[in-house]
């Protein structure tokens, strides 16, 4: 079986940036992955896309050095199945809130003996190389994500659940249920109480010995992650960086010809 | 029928800027249709997109106040009509090089009299709007693509063919053409013998009478261009924007912790 | 976040009326969407369609002024949060039998304080318009499905849970549930047994300030229904739309040239 | 090979009902082809559906015992023979003008020796029965459309042009040519100068020994053109049936109920 | 309602045959449907296929003979009615380990009273024919998997569960589990312990008066299979068949030509 | 841009296999291109595949070392453009059967000045590598079918095409034009007139300086082919060989068991 690279590139010290797809589509997978990171996630939670879409995305990641993950929908073990079968090299599963929680998520990611998960890795037969069933479980990530009060509370359990590899934070979720509404969910938080929530997060990790991995929305917040001592950044995502850059050059050209804006549209959905 | 909101700001003496779809979905069109563009062109020519997908995409864009265009793969009828059937507002045919290619174009759009179009705008009746059989040859724009030395000879005449509405530069494949491989092709010429080029169709259109619009990379060259005529400015495309902003991210990321690149990959086409 | 028009017509004592998409489509979606109903729901449970191709038809629907609502296949959080991150205004959860089961659902489609759903609305930012994160709780519609004898012995409890919008009724399963088989499933019940259970159901919403609404096959029978008191009728849907009308227009061709049918079929299967 | 059922009926005597598919769904066609039609076309000109959709659409009327008919977009070798691989008994082709242009049209079609068609009937191998290379000359039919101004001037010429089996009329395009904008175009003339151009194509076609087929809006015109003689007509389409059903069940609804319409919507393209 | 023929095979005394589509594609499904299979299952558990997918292969698999099964992804409700709706005459559910499990597994797949599954066959209600609602539980097969120890442990209580037609033997998984890793998992198990558990699971189920099924590799080992008493045998599946075949077709035509191998391939990637 | 194994392959004097994908789906695509083939053709010409399905297609085959080629339909400018621009390293055109149709084929994928290829390769420029609009003249391979008695007449003139790389010969059009429906049309032809026919192909080829291909339905024709001194061949195609082996293991099944077959279907078209 192919060796994770993100294994190989911690072990030697080195934090790794990860990319984000929640756009459905081969060809956006395919351009992202010609772009220098080093693993790629596709967001099956949030993003506008499902199983069936994410088995070609994956295929059209494959010819490049990405190493491909996939963020579930929720704790429930046939799409994490389905994931890992379609070839994921890991699993980012959203809303572990507690030991029990994160110890089942592991179980469905790890073949016997140290999990339940059913044998039968159709396409990972064809992606992932020879003697899968023998080395899957020493190859694959499990990321769980702590990303709620009650998950705060229990997070020394959770990253002492055997087999987990990760805590995956996401400061959006966090943002809003630590702050019960008081803050605007987002990325890149800035406020003391939310950067000694990543603190604490990050002790933990580094205590039980397990990865720990952030969402960031700009690589200067990422690389001040890495700086913190985060293992895996993830920088933006699909959606926002073409938004972003349609809207920029959209607004750069009217500005040159001296246009402040589009204007009031005359008409809506008229076309 | 709901009107071309491209003739009212060309009425109004304003240029007007176009985006650019390569990628075939439903929700990048969505994204892009949001960004403050006037028109967007879906690209079934060089682009990763055919009918069924382009579909899509157009329900996708119809929330929104921008004019859908179809740049189609080839001077065939088949495809014309269906892209005009799924309610494209505008259609851009690649490779007119002969005034008979452009009148030939021109009698695929329009309904009798004024061409040979088939009555039956299966989806355009829902999405714009009434009257549709007797308003659409005066909407539904026309654009012809001069991009080869042959169309430059012919260029007046096929500026003056009745019932075009414009010309569409490529300038990739007119760079091509015209030097015959001496010059990379690419978008924002700044060669005098291809500005000289682009002057001379813009001379020609305004000599007819009818718009003139350029593909251009980047919205500075799109700003000088609406500066010396040009009506209508296609800035950059999703592609290039998504894996634009995306390289900067990484290589942003990289240089901030002090990595220089991602390295040599360890391997290639492993997962 | 723009408002939810059925919230603004009930406020207003309206009754609304709501269409069904059992076809997996965007152009179905398209069509059913320009027809007038108030809302529209997309039945991910029954029909023949799933999270994919469901994203289409929101797309579809979105230039329209009908109110997108989802039926999710069962209480699983997956699905319904992905569901709303496609810009659904409204859930409708089948099989809710206790007031736990109840409570649950509530707490997969409300932020924090009021529950967990997970914030990243990635198509929603498009489609719902600003302040999602803040809104979205007071906008988007909860609806708890009554349809079985269990859900009858909780209805009080299950009427009362915070959060909850309303309850919808399928009159199939609950005939079934409630008869254990002594009457076909179907809509439209005029048994007293039925018609009895139906009031109930009324006056518990009543009682509790929450809507009803009622799945319908016939106009009539949702006019009726109005009359009674429900807020919502669904009425009829897509497939038994198109099969009817075109069961009709074939009978009526055949009986206006004298064929009784289309005779015994000469083959089956054959092309 | 299976055998044609239209042609058995055709050779009783009877006059045959053919449904239309204008919507990409291999549901909308299983519904469909349960209805009773003799056969059903799927519109690759004017519908919202290529050839990737028409395929599961082939499939999913294969067991029904429905005749399988597709309209090409164009007179195109390359989509006629796809169309024909795929499973199709038969084609109807638009915008047949001259007589050239139906030899080109029925060459596409046959098999040598009496036509041009390349051989690989991928799916039709296990669609259309044993024996296909030796039988589909004989089972497949050729519909050639007379819907111009230039077809009827070349009317006879077409209709005797060998392998020909019938002329299908358009009488929407029909009426935009010969009116030349005069006329609304739609379907069920009653205008004495398009009753007359049906007559004439009738009469051509009784002369020259081949079918006429119709395409009609209700099922009473097409009972009225079946008497006339007629072989095959179209009643309406599943866009018009599926549209007009709800619409009609809306109004309903909204009459029983005291209100008059939907109102003003209060807002467009909103979610 | 159609029967399903495999109870009337088995009811005299027939041994079937199954297939086993892991592609997830219509035309593959068709193919196979082709090749006289008694049955054959999709695979959405670890096939690479998910519902939207599936439901154009039961389409496409209608006009042969073959009953349609669906392997679920796990025991969860939603998918297990929705393969119904879809019209799949048998459910295959992975991992049942405790008769609790086995009960709630019937309970998703019978009508009331028998259960509760909900009411709404929309695909179903064409394929399936009249009267569905009073006789699909007593057509529809109910298959529990016995793939673990945990299971084995259970198996007498699994077997005597109400409503449950079988047992579907995973051997890989089995292999996994009860070997804790000793053993490779695969299927055509030679070892006395794992044919002492496939004989064991054979009495559970002959004593129980279910039915019982093994997944197998070869008709060789299904036909011994079916000797020791195993009611219906799967034989290999689409994947392994496709690549199989080619695989020996190159490495014949490699021998044939004097060529040992492809060679080192001179790149990896590259196209 | 990464140079073309074939070229490479041929340059050594080695003959080349070439596989053959007629049904649309990436997954069977990556399966077989795990299968040691030299290269792979998309048939969009008799395989049930169009554009959109043969991109992702040919995504899932790039981490492969197999050289991908597309057949396209017909000698049609877009798709041939579209294919390659998706990142085809090699066009099949059939029916190529003068030399003036042979020279518009072959400007058609050439730059120019070579030919008249539009530039903007979407796709390959993340699949190709660098430089493509320099080097993609040669490296991509164009090749001409020739299988008709009218190509036959015109064959030097065929071969000595400027810029043509190869023919590629369709057996079964072959025979069936040549034979005129005396002999049915199929692969691996042993007739001698047949036989005459493909080594008169071979001798232009050679005497032109291009190479010579055969279609064929097994290894040994194949290796007889290469033996007579063709560069490439194909053996098989995806669908037969599925077929072939489902069927060879249900009836090696039923005659272990004693079956003689499935026994006449007790039902059709019944699920």
């Amino acid at each position: 079986m192919n060796k994770n690279k993100l294994k190989q590139l911690w072990a030697e010290g080195k934090p790794t940036i990860n990319g984000w797809l929640s756009i459905g589509n081969a060809f956006t997978a395919e351009i992202m992955a010609a772009q220098g990171y080093d693993s790629i996630g596709i967001d099956l939670q949030h993003g506008a896309v499902d199983y069936q879409t994410a088995l070609v995305m994956l295929q059209a990641m494959r010819a490049s050095a990405v190493v491909p993950i996939v963020r579930v929908p929720w704790l429930e073990p046939g799409i994490i199945m389905k994931a890992l079968d379609a070839g994921a090299y890991g699993i980012i599963c959203p809303m572990i809130n507690t030991a029990g929680q994160a110890a089942k998520f592991v179980s469905y990611l790890r073949y016997p003996p140290l999990g339940s998960r059913s044998f039968g890795p159709t396409r990972a037969n064809f992606s992932a190389g020879a003697n899968y069933s023998a080395e899957a479980n020493g190859e694959i990530l499990a990321f769980a994500m702590v990303e709620t009060g009650e998950a705060m509370d229990n997070l020394d359990a959770i990253a002492r659940t055997p087999g987990l590899d990760g805590i995956y934070v996401g400061p959006a979720d966090l943002t809003f249920s630590l702050a019960q509404g008081r803050l605007t969910p987002a990325f890149d938080r800035e406020e003391p109480e939310m950067i000694e929530a990543l603190q604490k997060i990050l002790t933990a990790c580094k205590s039980a010995g397990i990865r720990a991995a952030l969402h960031c929305g700009t690589p200067e917040y990422a690389a001040k992650a890495a700086g913190w001592g985060f293992d895996m950044t993830t920088v933006s995502n699909d959606v926002r960086m073409l938004a972003g850059a349609a809207e920029t050059n959209v607004k750069r050209y009217r500005s040159l010809i001296g246009e402040l804006s589009a204007g009031t549209p005359t008409q809506k959905g008229g076309y």
